[in-house]
């Protein structure tokens, strides 16, 4: 029986959380990884670096760049993209639930519905209205999701994991751990799922 | 007969163009795609946008990760690498010998070993003794080339292609460019070359 295992972390709000949210369960799941999803803030990390809110954006030719980046990566894994009207958008709502469905049957599912929301179709995603539909067409109860995800308790839970992220150097997203190795960006996914089918550096050499 | 072809900008000052400039030529070749060497400062681009002289490196744990992704990247392409004792490394001799190298048989060569001995060696290699070595090692005449080099016109060229760059909205390196398409990072290569040897988006479909 395998343990191999990696931890996802990411923020609805990232552009390229997008294609990883939509690729690491199937990736991961092809080499006996299991995946456990890390909803962070990516907000409070930038602020706390001393970065704006979109740091990849600040400078407009490189702008330009990553979302022509992100159409062709987009169209090479076969994932539908439409280029946010707003960005970064908003989506601490759907984080707040997010950090409710850690552990949950539904967590993946939910994560790519929301990116898929955010990213193919460009909606809004932190609004009641847009979960309730979302979390039903899922089968969940919305109404008590969205409570328990506004509660204070699962509100600081997600400060706490957006802490913890600070704590551990994390500095963007997506964010793939394995140990204590780090992989950063959608572009390193396949990198930490081989390492960690392989428990690590030397044992794929065997 | 194939034109398919990419530009190459790079600098020898850059730690991401270290795996590209080994890989470059090997890859293109492949697939019948002619590379254009465009050595261009990293430094001036970089000012003119607002940014420090090795910005990846400004918040402490991105560097960290940064250094410990060249590892694993090396490995992954069989490059050998050394963390450089001292970075940015000064490389304007070296990018001056470069731009005279575009267009002529050696500048493959010449690029792979100033790479090597910076990113392989950690050796200095802003420094007349260094180039005259590995120029000799090439069979070229060094101190003619190292002249004509420093000579007026050459300088100014290579500061002519800085500011192409800045033109063109390159705002990194390695930075491919296969017509008006972008491409950016060590990591984005394969799909550079693949770009070109189809030429273009929709060539590939048929």
């Amino acid at each position: 029986m395998s343990t191999a295992a990696l931890e996802f972390w990411f923020d609805f709000a990232s552009n390229y959380c997008y294609p990883a949210v939509m690729r690491v369960e199937a990736l991961a799941a092809a080499q006996d990884v299991v995946v456990h999803w890390r909803p962070f803030l990516l907000g409070p990390v930038f602020r706390a670096m001393g970065r704006g809110e979109a740091p990849l954006f600040e400078h407009p030719a490189k702008g330009r760049y990553v979302w022509r980046d992100m159409e062709r990566r987009c169209r090479l894994h076969g994932l539908p993209f439409r280029r946010p009207s707003v960005f970064p958008r908003r989506a601490l709502l759907p984080m707040r639930i997010a950090t409710l469905g850690v552990g949950q049957a539904w967590m993946g599912a939910f994560c790519r519905r929301a990116m898929h929301a955010a990213f193919a179709l460009d909606r809004e995603i932190d609004e009641d209205g847009a979960m309730r539909e979302l979390l039903g067409d899922l089968g969940l109860p919305a109404d008590r999701l969205i409570a328990a995800a506004t509660d204070a308790g699962n509100k600081s839970a997600l400060r706490a994991r957006t802490d913890q992220a600070l704590a551990r150097g994390i500095f963007g997203a997506p964010m793939l751990l394995v140990g204590g190795e780090m992989f950063w960006g959608d572009d390193r996914l396949e990198e930490a799922v081989a390492w960690a089918a392989r428990g690590g550096d030397d044992a794929g050499a065997s």
